[in-house]
């Protein structure tokens, strides 16, 4: 058996005995009840994903998936495509985004190349840098498929291999991004999937005024008429108007949850991820935790997809990982309240009347 | 002059020259801009507050402010009195939800007991109660004023003590508050301060049914009739409805806006002090940061009379400064984005066409 479908077949549910001995616990925490609400609730779901009442999140790792996007050659982003380097080169150096909020929260960031137009090879020292390169960006959608199904499954294959690579030095994963165009991708996925006009799901991106932004829309309409993904075939939408980092950011998904490990779901182009990998093996969305709600308005329909609701809405349309990082610090605060604080029997407090 | 007038006085704005040269920085740091929203205000804001365009807030304090109230003998709480005592043992102790979510940040609590119905002087040991009490509990203001004009001032001028003496360890003040009745009081003086009907700013509190929640409202009705504490004077206000430990919270408010350190404001409790706070020096407002929006629905009122956009909303509705401290991590986050990320210039990144 391949090692996506050993992948999805090994996915099952969160351990609801965990859940329930958690849920006993949380329920007699010196507070009135359930009082610190969205971060008891991921407590509970930190306990049913670890199988354990005593989840353990200390060890965090951001990966940034990596690749370009034929279908910047149809003008559907402001900044050129050499840029999907350079800013490989600033999470390298520890300058960007990612890499400060990363640190804030005591995070490790890991960059996998996915499939960037340019050798990074020069640039990938410690380890920094995982060579999974399906194809040094994808082809054009706009002119036909982004890539092969071949190349989709290996690409999906590569983001489960980056999980189970990374899994022992790493308790709690988090997605990121990286590649120009990627808003467009991760748009026709949404649309595709979730069902909807493709103008209900594209945004500005990286800062597209008005009349860019209707030529966006007009491309991937026309995008989407030329390929006709299938939506009940997640690796054919994948594969026609997909892009490499997203089906990494999909397997990454996928392998988290063959581990059991959480996974936190940064922004758009992640979201576009998941939910591919919550098609493809739907027990995966109980391993899923979603970071924050992004400025680009396809993030909320592809959330309300998966029945997720986000932890934070800081008005963020970044990508790189921001997101989750920022949120990693919400979920050592929920596995504190699980594991730090006393019961009312413990602390000796009066409960209510 | 006294203490309190003294520091109102002292209360200027933000730095303009600071700000603008964060805001020459944010322009140009590598992404798409102001990518990083809402961490990106606050980062400007942090630079106005500190005057310094590498502000520091690496010294982190919640100070939990506590108090009795004797409106709890109208059976408006679900918890007796003596649990604040308890609950203080807890913060001593280490083992309540502000104790863990402090830990998580970084960040010191300090108790202030500001007017406790008990002895703490056994509890407090490594000076981590400081002692300010005005008296053991306020009076049942559903049958006179809480407390006298002149003991609002001397809570007030405790809260602003406090803050000077714990300025020397201290970048970043957060606040909290314990009293069993506090949102009783609280929902009074927002009531009151934003001149809104009592039934639209009274909730539940730590947990009251329908039926309880109808006689809390009543109880707050008659006593507002009986009391008619004047809108245009916070101290009239604070000494007819208030609170010692609310008190506390404005004067620390007032203190750390005088010194010119961010503070962030934790949940219903704190904002009622603030509101406060805000009344007796309008720049105090340039000071503060808000933390969370509460479940508590007399919250989103004040913050809008203050005209804050709280960071956060993770239904909490614990108070002790819980809110505050988890949004310490974004103030970590925003400084680091401020300080730590490079320019295109810097870092050699293409820009948007």
């Amino acid at each position: 058996m391949s090692l996506l479908n050993k992948t999805i077949d090994s996915i099952s549910g969160q351990d609801e005995t965990s859940r329930a001995q958690a849920k006993e616990r949380l329920d007699q925490l010196i507070m009135p009840h359930w009082a610190l609400g969205r971060l008891m609730d991921l407590a509970l779901d930190l306990a049913g994903i670890c199988g354990s009442v005593r989840p353990s999140v200390k060890r965090k790792t951001i990966i940034v998936m990596a690749g370009d996007h034929g279908i910047t050659d149809a003008g559907v982003s402001l900044f050129p495509k050499e840029v999907t380097v350079e800013m490989v080169r600033g999470f390298v150096n520890g300058v960007a985004g990612i890499n400060v909020l990363a640190r804030q929260a005591g995070a490790d960031v890991k960059v996998v190349d996915m499939g960037v137009a340019g050798d990074l090879s020069a640039l990938s020292v410690n380890g920094d840098i995982l060579d999974r390169k399906i194809a040094p960006g994808t082809n054009n959608f706009a002119e036909g498929p982004a890539m092969s199904r071949d190349q989709a499954i290996r690409a999906l294959e590569a983001g489960i291999s980056a999980a189970q690579e990374l899994a022992d030095s790493t308790d709690l994963f988090g997605t990121g991004d990286m590649g120009i165009g990627n808003t467009s991708s991760s748009s026709a996925i949404v649309a595709t999937i979730c069902q909807l006009p493709v103008a209900d799901v594209v945004d500005r991106g990286t800062g597209l005024d008005d009349a860019q932004l209707k030529h966006k829309i007009k491309v991937l309409e026309k995008a989407l008429a030329l390929n006709n993904p299938d939506p009940a075939d997640p690796i054919d939408v994948l594969s026609k108007v997909g892009g490499f980092e997203i089906a990494g950011i999909a397997g990454l998904v996928l392998g988290a949850a063959a581990l059991k490990k959480p996974i936190i779901i940064d922004g758009f182009i992640s979201t576009a991820g998941a939910l591919l990998a919550g098609r493809l093996a739907p027990k995966s969305k109980e391993y899923m935790i979603a970071a924050h709600r992004s400025v680009e308005k396809g993030h909320v329909a592809a959330l309300t997809d998966l029945g997720k609701e986000p932890l934070l809405d800081l008005q963020f349309r970044l990508g790189e990982g921001t997101g989750a990082a920022v949120a990693m610090n919400l979920i050592e605060g929920a596995v504190a309240i699980l594991t730090e604080m006393a019961t009312f029997n413990e602390a000796a407090v009066s409960e209510a009347n």
